[in-house]
């Protein structure tokens, strides 16, 4: 039996272009996508990727040549997480949220043959583009398309082409060429670099069609499925949910901006039944203006990660007919990888209960081959005890092929034949995993290992606290201690000084910790500095940490003036509304 | 990107063992199989299997080692779908209904090393070991292993050695090794032969993986499934479902028969969710007597196939709560293919127009990546009209490796890159794929394809019919025409002799069928030809009806008696009752 070979007939490279090319068959007259007044149906769908695709080979694109795009979650965003890859290229999307600068790397660094840009983006890119040739060969920047508005076109441009361009001069009955192998590459993601600078995660389209088929698994999402993205595209292609979506034959439903008023109507008016986002999108929805809300008349699941959902929003999001399903991801493992997969018995706890449980990240996907929590000095599995901490590594198809050009990230990513996820967390004994810290975020105290997010969690009971995080400093005794960031609500505590502040957060912390974990300085800042996906950036905190000298147990009086000036300086900061975030997503 | 190689990260090759590890991690706790007093976790699942693997190892199995097993639906046979891979041996289920001889012939063409046999086939076995010694090596006679019931041990033998002292002396720390190649052989699994000797039909673990999660999607299958064994585990893996409530982790429940008592006790005992069976068990169901039946509580999801499910049997079966889900399969598909997926809006239409639908075998799950209905000459893809009448053909990594020491079928199997299902079918505009018949079982009459199946629905409308099978014979000048075989319900047509009974039924046909459709030859019989599995061997009535000359439009008077002899003693009758038929599977 070791001597049938493996045939075109019985052996086909996974690729979730599959799935593309089964709908256009089998869910033929489906409604694929909805956005504003254009619809399309999957048979529709297929025919305006085989056209850019054609398009793209006609513009010299050929294998492993990457296309960025640079879009919301427009019909051509959607589309060319299909066409892309048909005509032989890698897809390339760029976090929207991005400044000229990191854009100008981005493109760099992945060499971009083609730049698609939303006819929004237009000023951004331009930017970005004159920073690229500033050090670059200008015959090594890219082409440029520009994504006009599809329903109600603005006549924009950057350069002479139009994305309905390629669609109309493209070849309706383009073939596309099998893939040759599944390991080819699909997918180039730039991380947004909580613990470093973006590194460019490469995805093959085998990780790409498992990861697909096992989220659709993980979170039962059923045929006919009509989704409305109010997750970007470009986290991790959406979490696979663009390629999802045409496995599930369901119906795409793109909006430009993830405004109340666009997801309440959204919904109301195309009966959408799923969706995904990160936590803060439940504000949006619960901030909603009276007249901007919709009630909803069937039950919508929403999928989320990032954080754990907070029970107080959980509740309040739920009781408007949401049903929420908690997961945790990584670009690295091409987006959720565990899913807080719920069981009926569950139904019956108390409301803080239920939420507790939603808010641990839960159990593998089915692409995942292993998943652990190893010590991270002798490597051996925790106990299954909810309380022992490790480091949660990963392994199966999965994960992604590597960095791109990093190979010191690839050898410290892949180490005894896992992924490290740099996450630490804890295995119930139900084999519910809970993500307790980054791993590069616990705080090594006197050979005690101290949680951040715990002490944060303490914190941000305090009533006069927005936002807090802790991190750890140097300090001559325990080795580390922790040092907490600040932002107040309304910048001050009752007009007391920062001194008298500090004081009293100090004291307040060591009501609810262990003195070991409770922070040891407190310095208060106007706003803590984030990712481009709303992350805050430890690493320049711990940076700034180490310039406060502590002795003992007692806080340094102040902060020197320095490192208020460096600080306003290197921070880059992204104002509050913008922040989507999917943390590690 | 094309240097990023593969590592155990991110490159695990796909088979269903992970499934297991996966469930006795992550719903180490939930029950995964039911037998009558038995009960047993994952975890414990797990553990058993890991010992049955190293008690292989022990007994000298090694890789690509196959392993037979004759057996019900017992807690054995389940946990051999992983025990024995696990060992990196091969799975080897034979049908229970097979006689002696066929066993035989079985053991010796796959070899097999060992042979689990459950406690009631011990005769049947015995006999098979007997005629395999007789032309056999006696070194080359497998061990054999009893399995005996494990609820109530009836301490019957064959030779030493009983399942339990395998699990009991195994070693439960048992580390399974990787498999080497996800193409490596998983299973081996007989056709029941509807037009030739039975074919030995080759899985590889990837395929079986993937056919597993296609299945799950297809079938929309939910978590926590409690899954009622009345599908035989030895047609093509219990369609899969012995590694997919694995890959769900969900609840076997096992029954050694499938009677209605059994079913509806099963049912109502464990809050069954999930059954498969052929159309066949509704008619048990149904038959039940009063005492046997119990009230479902909840919706019960049946996957079907073999048949399509006739309507009135689906209208009454559905009445009880019972919810019917159409599939197509075949042993060289890994199961089922096409699922009948239901959408929403049919709900709406008269149940006659549901059942309609319903018997429509539907789209390709999704680890098929093509399937096409081609002209048997050009190779054309015929028009998606649900008129015209083409070869059903099939791509994807869910096909067999091929089958086993059978050159010349591989070669005919697999054509032009596609896997040839020898099924003759239609596309509906809707994308929904419909057989109309085997293309064998075609009857090419003056140049025009006559269905068999056609013919033998109307024939099957006639009150005094049985059981029908349409076959071409010769015809001098139309090339073939059809020649019925019937079963009358009462052995005569209301006292009539044969030759006025085959005037009454070709006068019958004609009114409903154009006159070339319709049967030029009728032959009684007091029960048709069938496989092991319950399918009418037409091939063996296509010999017959070449026995029978017929002249222009008239036909011949009577059989002639050497037919009459030759037909007793060629043709080999199972009993109805075990006539679980999965036709193709």
């Amino acid at each position: 039996m070791d001597q049938l070979p493996k045939c075109a007939a019985n052996y086909v490279p996974l690729t979730p272009i599959t799935f593309l090319r089964r709908a256009a068959s089998v869910y033929a007259n489906r409604t694929s996508l909805i956005y504003e007044g254009t619809r399309f149906t999957w048979a529709q769908t297929y025919e305006r990727c085989c056209r850019v695709a054609s398009s793209l080979q006609l513009l010299n694109i050929v294998k492993n040549d990457v296309v960025s795009v640079l879009s919301p979650n427009t019909p051509a965003a959607y589309e060319m997480h299909f066409a892309v890859p048909m005509a032989g290229a890698v897809l390339n999307n760029i976090n929207t949220r991005l400044d000229a600068s990191n854009i100008a790397t981005i493109l760099k660094h992945s060499e971009a043959k083609i730049f698609f840009i939303d006819y929004q983006y237009v000023p951004i890119a331009r930017e970005a583009l004159r920073l690229l040739m500033v050090d670059y060969n200008e015959s090594k920047v890219p082409l440029v398309v520009v994504i006009d508005d599809i329903d109600s076109p603005t006549g924009i441009r950057l350069g002479e082409l139009e994305y309905e361009q390629l669609v109309h001069r493209g070849n309706p009955g383009f073939v596309q060429q099998e893939i040759d192998d599944e390991w080819d590459t699909i997918a180039l993601n730039y991380t947004s670099g909580t613990t470093s600078a973006p590194k460019g995660v490469v995805y093959s389209h085998r990780g790409a069609y498992l990861s697909t088929v096992s989220l659709i698994l993980q979170w039962e999402m059923k045929s006919e499925p009509v989704y409305l993205w109010s997750l970007p595209m470009f986290h991790c292609n959406g979490w696979t949910f663009t390629w999802g979506i045409a496995a599930r034959g369901g119906t795409n439903v793109c909006i430009r901006n993830t405004s109340a008023a666009d997801m309440y109507r959204s919904i109301a008016e195309h009966k959408v039944t799923h969706m995904s986002c990160a936590p803060i999108v439940f504000s949006i929805l619960l901030d909603a203006k009276p007249h901007e809300r919709r009630k909803l008349t069937n039950q919508v699941e929403v999928l989320t990660g990032g954080s754990p959902p907070p029970a107080p929003l959980l509740e309040k999001i739920e009781r408007l007919g949401f049903h929420v399903t908690h997961a945790y991801g990584l670009t690295e493992a091409t987006g959720p990888a565990l899913v807080c997969e719920w069981q009926a018995k569950w139904n019956q706890l108390p409301n803080d209960e239920q939420a507790k449980i939603k808010a641990r990240q839960g159990l593998s996907v089915l692409s995942l081959a292993d998943l652990d929590v190893k010590n991270l000095k002798t490597m051996a599995s925790v106990s299954r005890d909810g309380k022992t901490v490790g480091e949660i590594v990963l392994r199966g198809s999965s994960i992604m092929k590597g960095y791109l050009k990093d190979q010191e990230a690839n050898q410290n990513a892949f180490e005894d034949g896992w992924f490290r996820t740099g996450d630490m967390g804890v295995i119930h004994p139900d084999g519910y995993f809970e993500i307790k810290d980054r791993s590069k975020d616990v705080i090594i105290s006197g050979g005690e290992n101290i949680s951040s997010v715990e002490v944060e969690a303490v914190l941000y009971k305090h009533p006069k606290i927005l936002e807090v995080a802790v991190v750890a400093m140097p300090h001559e005794f325990y080795g580390e201690t922790p040092c907490a960031f600040i932002a107040l609500k309304d910048g001050k505590i009752d007009g007391m000084d920062e001194e008298a502040a500090e004081r009293e957060i100090i004291s307040y912390s060591r009501k609810s910790l262990p003195h070991f974990m409770a922070p040891k300085k407190v310095v208060f800042l106007k706003e803590l500095p984030k990712t481009s996906t709303g992350k805050v950036q430890k690493f320049q905190l711990r940076t700034l940490a180490k310039t406060y000298p502590i002795s003992s147990d007692k806080n340094s009086k102040s902060t020197p003036s320095h490192v208020k000036n460096q600080q306003s300086r290197s921070i880059h900061h992204q104002p509050q509304d913008q922040v989507i975030a999917m943390s590690r997503l």
